[in-house]
């Protein structure tokens, strides 16, 4: 391991402002659509289920740059900016010419970037006099960093935890806790959705799109109430921006641009932080860097999914989304990346991928577990099981560099630390990990029983 | 939770040299004596057991500052420096006039204060041509940080952890073998005072005394192969006035000086890193901070054990230290802070005390629990339970400051976080713990059962 070159900015860096896409995408995302009606959603039509301030940057397609308020800039001085590394270990190991980066998003208090988007919905809640506020998580990343913000803020937070998950990854319940939010298996008696299927199926171990739609159901059946999310909703990639942002400036200092983006995939939420910042230079032709979603083959909406219109949960509560999708039943492997473990693409990625402008891979899990291990022994930090799918994917280019010759320059989004899934990496040294393919045959079958009539 | 201000250092404000504080110490500590011959000990007779360069360190009572070789730097890097926080969420939350300061060294891709002596020391192992190393640990902070270093430079090392957090702490067993290091619970069959304590008594759980008895006679029976250890001899002490040296950089950007310095008590690791460096002004006339020790009640050799010749490890292998103790055979309560379950306190530390230089406070294990739970909720991050114990003496003190009126400026060392003792968080919160104290009489009688004959 040679030593890694930090690049760290002062706090009066962090953004001011964070990067809407939208307004530069040479195709528009399609509209989404009243779940009800079928019709063009209107703002209003969210502000039931979301704070009214994300309710309008979730439709705002005009404003490039929209202002981060100066109470959500404070709580981002906790942790952020977040350093910039050039990693000379991995570099050596792989014996590249490439030089590779990597933006260390696991540095804040909660292991991963999801604080970047908790902060502002749950102050945008506070601000307009919300008091109770729900939410869902899978392996608990989203879950924690809401906990924190609510917890700062001083509302009180309802989790549903996707059952498998709230007894594999105990820690990571423990953890909100910890911070005093309320956590609920999934699927639960507290909701419709969830006594529904409990009903139905008594031993049903969760999914994320169930889970989405017990802390949606409560939202809008509690008074004074609003739902959040942690990924695929444009307004959550929009505050992800604050990672690109940074990182931008970051490779200024060390005089280099990337020609190769790269983040895990599940929603988007980080995948877009990291990219959208530096797609609007490809965008005037400046540029030409590419970008790659690294996406588990468990689980692949971009590289194998269809653009369709689909609802963001099980139940069909969200509005209908323009995604790569591989239907909203899909039940993916229970790989230990739990938060790839979702079945679409945000609007704004499913476009980009649609026109080409972004590519994608499908990691296998036994791969993304291998390159966790070289990055913790050259890095030093042992990254979580889903960061683990944009270190393959960089480990990957890093040797094609090495067959070809050239030196590109890589940069991959460290979306979060492992130090509360070292349960999975006992397993995977224990040789009990396995891969799982989707084929695309399985793909259509689920696609075509979905029967969106719109 | 208001904004917690952050004061940073730049990379090249790394120290360049580590402070030894023996040179300015009023009375100096009395000399560690061979274990065998009873006489003073001589540098040959550490080097079957550390690296030349260790025990040269361990010895060195004459050189104020000595240099950090520039790959122990380069390492450093990794993480350091580490941001001084202005606790001020705490402060609102304890309506305190005090001022809060933190040292934050749980930045380290280990979680803890422990990788700034590991790293020197597996670089001297490397440096001196040595390639097999071995240690103890207890919690396992210590193993984790030695299990990087010695991945980075090299080396093989094998780790003897105490078994019942082995058992109980599986993550952090995990975590160093992620960066490839052996892990043996302790005792085993692999060593000579292992071995003889599995055929008296097969259901031993183990204890750190143990686990170094062993290690120290894998070193000696193994070709090419040193011991490394954690914490309590001078040198470790002396790697970690790096927080110490950085913070009080960082008090000056602050354009403060603590008037409190505080750090949790195990060994003395962190305790000397924080407050050595600040000390020298006290012995100078010109500051008159007040130092404190925190241990846990369970284990309290500061403030109840006896000032006494006594070895480090439970078999007698280490050099006779001067030490506050409270016996070699000491067993302390099983506490979840295992980091502070050791029996004596490192000769410059004991020398301080014995001289009313430095004062110590014992911590219930509730109120630890309960300070670090205020701590993550008003300052976002989960303590370790080590760490958590000069929380609640910040704590007892900026409480008092309210009482009396004083804005005294208190400064305490974070050695740790705890996303790795979720579940000592979860019996916490289920009630499940207890607190255990120490009386005078114990200590005495087992003192007196040492027969340590000079």
């Amino acid at each position: 391991m040679k030593e890694s070159k930090k690049f760290l900015l002062p706090e009066n860096e962090i953004p001011e402002a964070w990067y809407n896409v939208i307004p530069d995408m040479p195709v528009k995302p399609m509209p989404l659509l009243n779940p009800v009606t079928k019709k063009e959603l209107q703002v209003e039509d969210l502000y039931p289920l979301l704070s009214e301030e994300a309710s309008k940057q979730e439709l705002n397609t005009t404003d490039r740059w929209i202002e981060i308020p100066e109470e959500v800039r404070d709580m981002y001085k906790i942790w952020r900016p977040t350093p910039l590394v050039r990693a000379r270990g991995l570099e050596q190991v792989l014996d590249t010419p490439a030089h590779i980066y990597f933006k260390n998003e696991s540095t804040s208090p909660v292991g991963s970037h999801k604080l970047n988007s908790a902060i502002p919905q749950a102050y945008y809640c506070k601000k307009q006099g919300i008091t109770n506020i729900t939410t869902e998580t899978g392996a608990g990343q989203w879950g924690c960093a809401l906990a924190l913000a609510a917890k700062h803020f001083g509302l009180a937070l309802a989790v549903y935890m996707v059952k498998v998950s709230y007894y594999q990854k105990p820690y990571r319940r423990s953890i909100m806790q910890a911070y005093g939010a309320e956590v609920i298996a999934s699927p639960s008696m507290s909701t419709r959705p969830g006594r529904r299927m409990i009903t139905e199926n008594p031993n049903y171990q969760g999914s994320l799109g169930l889970a989405i739609s017990e802390a949606v159901d409560l939202a809008h059946t509690t008074s004074n109430c609003k739902y959040t999310l942690g990924s695929v909703f444009n307004h959550v990639a929009l505050h992800q921006t604050v990672i690109g942002l940074e990182a931008e400036k970051q490779m200024a200092m060390a005089e280099e641009y990337p020609d190769i983006v790269i983040g895990c995939f599940g929603g988007g939420s980080n995948f877009s932080g990291i990219s959208f910042p530096f797609i609007r230079h490809n965008f005037t032709g400046e540029r030409k860097t590419r970008f790659i979603a690294a996406e588990p083959a468990s689980c692949p909406k971009l590289t194998r999914g269809i653009f369709h219109y689909d609802y963001g949960d099980e139940a069909g509560y969200t509005p209908l989304i323009p995604m790569c999708t591989l239907g909203h039943n899909f039940s993916p492997a229970n790989i230990h990346a739990g938060g790839l473990r979702y079945h679409g693409a945000g609007a704004v990625v499913s476009q980009l991928k649609k026109d080409n402008l972004i590519d994608a891979v499908d990691i296998p899990q036994l791969e993304a577990f291998e390159a966790a291990t070289v990055f913790a022994q050259s890095e030093g930090i042992i990254p979580a099981p889903e960061s683990s799918h944009a270190i393959a994917t960089a480990i990957r280019e890093a040797k094609a560099c090495k067959e070809s010759g050239e030196k590109k320059v890589i940069l991959f989004n460290l979306s979060g630390h492992g130090l509360i899934d070292m349960a999975s990496y006992d397993r995977y040294f224990a040789g009990d990990l396995a891969n799982y393919e989707v084929t695309d045959e399985e793909v259509r079958a689920n696609i075509a029983n979905l029967n969106i009539d719109l």
